[in-house]
């Protein structure tokens, strides 16, 4: 079937001047005065709809057209007229118009605000709201960008595995999968949890990172990404954690903290600027309605150098305003959001990555520095969010990483693959995550997670 | 740190003619005699290497590089040599080389061949063979191409939900999410598993499709695609099939099966034709290590038309040759792939859409055809490999979608926000899916589905 997006109408204006058109939308809001119409039309394709004006004179089926109910589904074709003059660049003085599909008075979504809790509670519908009309269209074109930036550059988009066997992720609690029928766990002869019978034949669950298995693909493409979802089981009611989000992991070979940093800078700045360049109806929405100071910090984000402190500078700056802060700091405590976000916006104004971290507070695959106290360990805060990246050099030695392991009680044979790494062709690299759903945020000025994502998961929700 | 890669080399050959460069790789092979020797050093950045030649007379630690293993990893700092009349086209004469890690004369990747089933043993070091650095290059590419072939005509990248609550797929057996105790699970007063303690407070299992969600964002954005990981708890030992693979399912609005058709054409041309450009070496492996007439089909398909026939004249087609089939046809029966093959390959000789299938073989959400029997179906069949994509018209009507519930003896409250789209501005609307894997096996010839995973899960198995 022939129709024409709305986007194009919008990119293309001035060629469609006095042109035949025929547009596919769902109607926004509709009103009549006995023989003259005016629809509110929206497609999807992008941000904006257009004004349909129908006329008894012209349309034949004027009434049928106007007693539609908001959400119905139309066909409009009709004469494309260019307005300079209105509040809208254009609009559709329309011919024919088919119902495709009607809707009913009660339909969910009439011209007014909702809560955004009450549209999460229709989140099949939610997306033909402007909010999330707009948030799901920058967060696909966000993904988009990450894709391009990558490839462009060379690296392997790596997928690694979702369900894992491997206890030795250790961030976090996990879900377990299983296929045994949890109405009647098997049992070994010992009273145990028969294990044997499940699908994998050994307990198995959802993996917090794809960093272990990007580090393999990295020492043998030297540079990869992963994209893809990640799960976390830890009940929580924060705006800001799902137990389902999408994580980006780049791992790099034959590089440093140093390159680390440059790579998660340059793909920063990347998506913003093709975000801002390929959404902009949708950024102006939520610079208006959601986040008056939005793009005027995300232009800065894209054009600025960003700073760079050690922990332990960090955390003497923020010892001497420490009465403001309700965790209160000293070497060797965690930075929490409330110390990030001073830091970025009160110290430095622009991004900041914090590097070399207290050993005791980060993974057992971070470098340990020379001075033996701190890993190679790197955060990128922004301002408005606070962390928004975390990363580091890996331990490339392998008896360094041994005495590690050690240190923290864990078996090295639970990693005799990952130890291999360092025993065949092992070198200096380094990698970072980004969590997608922050960045979306970030990009959008929404304060909930459960409004970046489509189909949120979280503590006693999995709904639609 | 600089380097440069060795892909740059291939790309720009003679720019670099005479120049100072530094490489970054892992020695595949090192040969030496006393003061001249080779090394065929490869970095992952394309599938071919780089030779280094390196003397003894320029070669500060000759002797130490001479002894190296294969696999350890070095920096080599050379002059950029060309050399028409050898079998590559360039070399690098080093000036430096450094250690960036050893390797062990165990190392198990040694210069001869290695049969798939043991190199799935060490998933972790097989990339960094030609077959596996080719496969999981091409798999890179396929997927951006995917990404790009859908980005550039307006799709929104949607990410539906991996943990569903939903019993409303019915596509196959799933595997179920927990943080119940298995040792210990909890029981309600009645003695049934008490999920209300579960995370997400009732059961929940991971999907086998996010079309139902797809259609969702579609009837907002009017043309969507997901790509992520889906599921499969089925026990099979085949080469085909495994419990973890990625999906590509593309959701239209305002649109009917002959635009389904159109679309599914258009995207597997595209990733063909992405594919050949810019994975020439990988592919030139592969059609002549793994599947000779690779290129010559990839070529084929990516000019011919498609041919399309329905369900019931390829039974007509098929039970003329019923004999040669280890399962014989009737209208009604499912077509196996010794069927899918035969028609693809003998028949046509390209690749064929069927459409419309029984209603009894599909699933309810397809669309029935005016003649009650059939469905809105489509499979596209491919030569080498049978059916490669699987979608339909879905039903928008929604009294005929109830009237299938029924038939199926499905709840409708189940499915009440799936039924509100039909409610609420219901259009016609049609999508498929393409299996990922199958997508890449198809690409690279590869037989085996483990081979095309990077870390693959099936049953019994999930490792590293």
């Amino acid at each position: 079937m022939q129709r024409t997006e709305i986007r194009a109408l919008y990119a293309g204006a001035s060629q469609y001047a006095g042109q035949r058109v025929t547009v596919c939308g769902w109607v926004r809001t509709i009103r009549d005065s006995k023989t003259l119409g005016f629809i509110d039309l929206n497609d999807g394709s992008c941000f904006k709809g257009v004004q349909i004006v129908f006329e008894a004179e012209h349309v034949e089926n004027y009434k049928e057209i106007a007693k539609q109910n908001v959400g119905a589904a139309l066909r409009v074709t009709g004469i494309f007229v260019e307005t300079p003059e209105a509040k809208q660049p254009f609009e559709i003085h329309a011919r024919e118009i088919a119902v495709e599909g009607t809707s009913t008075p009660d339909y969910p979504l009439q011209k007014k605000r909702h809560s955004v809790e009450y549209l999460r509670t229709i989140a099949h519908l939610r997306p033909r709201t402007n909010l999330f009309s707009a948030a799901f269209r920058v967060r696909s074109a966000a993904a988009f960008a990450i894709h391009k930036f990558f490839q462009e550059r060379g690296f392997v988009y790596a997928h690694t595995p979702l369900i894992t066997a491997s206890d030795c992720e250790g961030a976090g609690e996990m879900f377990r999968v299983t296929t045994l029928d949890l109405e009647n766990v098997p049992r070994t002869e010992s009273g145990e949890v028969d294990y044997s019978k499940d699908f994998f034949e050994k307990p198995a669950s959802l993996t917090v990172s794809g960093q272990l298995e990007g580090e393999c693909m990295a020492l043998a493409f030297g540079k990869i990404y992963t994209f893809g979802p990640t799960f976390r089981a830890e009940k929580s009611y924060t705006q800001r954690h799902a137990a389902e989000f999408w994580m980006i992991e780049p791992e790099i070979a034959f590089a440093d903290l140093q390159d680390d940093m440059a790579l998660a800078k340059d793909m920063i700045q990347f998506i913003i600027r093709y975000v801002m360049e390929t959404c902009q109806q949708d950024l102006a929405f939520f610079n208006q309605f959601v986040d008056k100071g939005l793009l005027e910090r995300l232009s800065h984000v894209a054009e600025s150098d960003f700073g760079h402190i050690t922990y332990t500078e960090a955390i003497e700056i923020l010892e001497k305003v420490n009465d403001r802060f309700e965790y209160k700091v000293h070497w060797g405590s965690d930075l929490q959001t409330e110390h990030e976000k001073y830091l970025t916006e009160q110290v430095f104004g622009r991004p900041v990555f914090v590097t070399d971290y207290p050993k005791e507070i980060k993974a057992f695959y971070m470098r340990l520095n020379d001075d033996g106290k701190t890993v190679a360990a790197v955060d990128l805060l922004v301002p408005g969010i606070g962390e928004i990246i975390g990363g580091s050099q890996r331990e490339e030695r392998e008896d360094v990483l041994l005495g590690r392991l050690a240190e923290l009680g864990l078996n090295p044979a639970d990693y005799w693959w990952y130890l291999d790494l360092r025993k065949y062709g092992g070198v200096q690299h380094a990698g970072f995550g980004l969590g997608f759903e922050r960045m979306v945020m970030y990009l959008t000025g929404i304060s909930n997670i459960r409004d970046v994502l489509p189909f949120p998961r979280t503590t006693g929700s999995a709904e639609f």
